[in-house]
């Protein structure tokens, strides 16, 4: 006997026949013996319609009426899923967040959880009792409802799996797992069945977007053993996988992977942009002078890399924006032209960060080098790197991209 | 500066254009200097849709999941319409049911309103704060959302009106006012100016369908004065009418009516059908004995009729049934033919019932004769008759509907 959090997305709930597709996998776990709670998304296009409406009454709108609306979405899903549920003859009952309650902070929009009281759950649990959560909403300081902003019904199930001490948290998405790279640009890309934490942050921050970041940082954070899985599996197909498990990746800790890889996956982020100021005067807070008008303009700032200034009184600042936001960065920087006193600023909105992601590589020498002698085999140019402890990240030209990782993805034996 | 409620049922909520029309009226009531609390329904529409996906669900559903699914529609109108009045530069917020909170009993799906705390609402409202209340809805003693079952947006509002002490309730329909009868019928109608509580009471429930006949109640009982008025007068012009109000009716007790008249109006209800039991014992327990079989059978049951008997041994009841009813009334009371021990069984599906409505009735003898001379007249056959203090209801065959209702409109001095 397990206890289970099962996740479902806005597909996964998007009309009535899916809600029953949704409500014959908790019936099987149910059977399975196992205490289960669901977290539900608002049904897919639902999200969206609310939105638009709030946006029609005002561009800039109240937060707190926003969330109010938006959260309706999940409040129907919650209690339509239950009401299938019993009809299937399964106890169980909807949870709306200021009920159970889910406590956020007052953030309204994009509210972060600040505390769920998990006892009144578990005890109904215990009673064999489904509780079927609406996810992406909570209740703030001031009593009214939040929400945790777009997809955070990943969030919510994290947070509900740590608060009742749940034993897995499954995620039903429309794919079956977190491969080594995008399969549409690497045929070989396997399907990882274990992937710790960490590489799983850097892996869904970089553009494999099966989990909210989020979600994840929470899950590290707690511990909670997190299961990747497709919602179109048959429910009631023999679960017979890997530890008993269908299909899937296990997002875990470090310690629980079995075959500890160096390597854990590609990955790619398109669409940066890269901005270099040249000359900038060495001196302490010329970073924060920089970035500074960025923040203020709302520009997210991704890879930075400074070098150790050659002569010690002027150095270069690479890092990358965003592409959309390429145009705006430079016309901030360039007010700014005076005060920085840079001797000159250049650009190129055609690259691709590729990174090279394994928790492995803290123990062994050398990955780098690996990677940078690949990428040169082939002929392509480094315009910049920056590194962490589990991370190789490279701004190459976006020509390069599939060559790129391709090139990695053999190189460090990821091939299927 | 008065204390006001205002409600706007779904089709002057249906769209953001139409909500924005429903602000303009608000802003009017707030620049006149009025404490203001609105009360909206969902989207036309959004009820019907989310009651269907219940029924998908389940025909036979949990009315606890029902509540939350379906009191989903008003938290959004209400959220829509607190960020449009925003916009225009009011000071509004939404509340939902459980945040007033407006407690309910626990009959989720057709609760009853128990309680509500005004005092909060009464401070905001003091603040210059627009209560923007999700109509429908409250919380039961579970903790969970419970509906007040359909059309009851009116009842919040005039309970919202009771418990804020509102000076007055103002509920804008597709209509604009109560009538002496139905004008499409009488074209010589006229809207009345005023009308006692016990009075639209006795109209409402007998298909002026204008307010629904619980939030009449409670206006009576709560002595709240309910303004009815159309949502699709001009929100910007100049409000000028009979006591500075529009064009409208106020419900009110009959100390303020001004003057008073014998005959108020001129009801009707369609859609009955006669049943009279023929020689049934006159012995204690008959009545029961006859209207329990019905009730089990959920039959309602409307007009009754039972004279002295004039022999003492047995006497004849009338009554009349939804026609809809009255082929399953009459295999109810046939299959208790042994038991009641009736001689005989008789009934008529095109019977109308025509009611003669009145508050000052109680203080003018003849009200009643000069009903039955003027239908005789016009050679017009009274099948049966019941009275109340303020009501005379002759039951006539249908045929004769417009005659018979056009006649009395005339006879009591009603026309325009």
């Amino acid at each position: 006997m397990a206890r289970l959090v099962m996740k479902f997305g806005g597909t996964s709930v998007a009309n009535i026949e899916r809600i029953r597709n949704v409500a014959r996998h908790v019936k099987r776990e149910v059977d399975a013996g196992h205490e289960v709670a669901v977290v539900v998304s608002a049904m897919s296009g639902a999200t969206n319609q609310l939105v638009a409406w709030c946006r029609e009454a005002a561009p800039l709108h109240d937060a707190r009426e926003y969330d109010a609306v938006v959260a309706s979405g999940e409040q129907v899903t919650s209690g339509l899923l239950a009401i299938v549920l019993q009809e299937m003859g399964i106890n169980a009952r909807s949870w709306q967040g200021w009920q159970i309650p889910i406590r956020t902070d007052g953030s309204h929009g994009a509210a972060r959880i600040a505390d769920i009281d998990g006892s009144f759950l578990i005890e109904r649990l215990k009673q064999g009792q489904v509780a079927v959560i609406a996810g992406f909403q909570g209740i703030a300081p001031d009593n009214r409802i939040s929400t945790l902003g777009r997809g955070g019904s990943d969030t919510s199930a994290v947070a509900v799996a740590a608060a009742i001490q749940a034993d897995r948290c499954d995620i039903y998405t429309d794919v079956d797992g977190v491969y080594t790279t995008d399969p549409r640009i690497v045929p070989k890309a396997r399907r990882l069945d274990r992937v710790a934490f960490e590489e799983m942050l850097e892996m869904a921050s970089l553009g494999a977007k099966v989990l909210q970041v989020r979600s994840v940082e929470m899950a590290m954070v707690h511990g909670v053993r997190t299961f990747v899985r497709s919602s179109f599996d048959d429910p009631d197909a023999p679960q017979t996988g890997k530890d008993g498990l269908p299909p899937g990746t296990l997002i875990c800790d470090e310690d629980e992977l079995v075959e500890q890889q160096v390597v854990t996956g590609i990955a790619f982020a398109k669409d940066e942009a890269q901005i270099s100021i040249r000359n900038v005067p060495d001196k302490p807070g010329v970073a924060g002078a920089v970035f500074g008008p960025l923040a203020d303009a709302n520009i997210n700032v991704d890879m930075i890399v400074q070098n150790i200034s050659p002569d010690g009184k002027t150095t270069d600042i690479t890092f990358t924006v965003p592409e959309s936001e390429y145009e705006r960065a430079l016309k901030v920087l360039e007010d700014k032209r005076t005060e920085l006193a840079y001797a000159g600023i250049e650009g190129a909105r055609d690259v691709v960060k590729v990174s090279v992601i394994g928790i492995g590589m803290r123990s062994h020498a050398g990955v780098a080098a690996q990677c940078f002698r690949g990428l040169a085999e082939k002929g392509i140019n480094i315009r910049a790197i920056t590194t962490s402890e589990i991370k190789i990240s490279v701004l190459i030209d976006s020509a390069y991209t599939e060559l790129a990782v391709r090139t990695l993805h053999s190189l460090y034996g990821l091939d299927g």
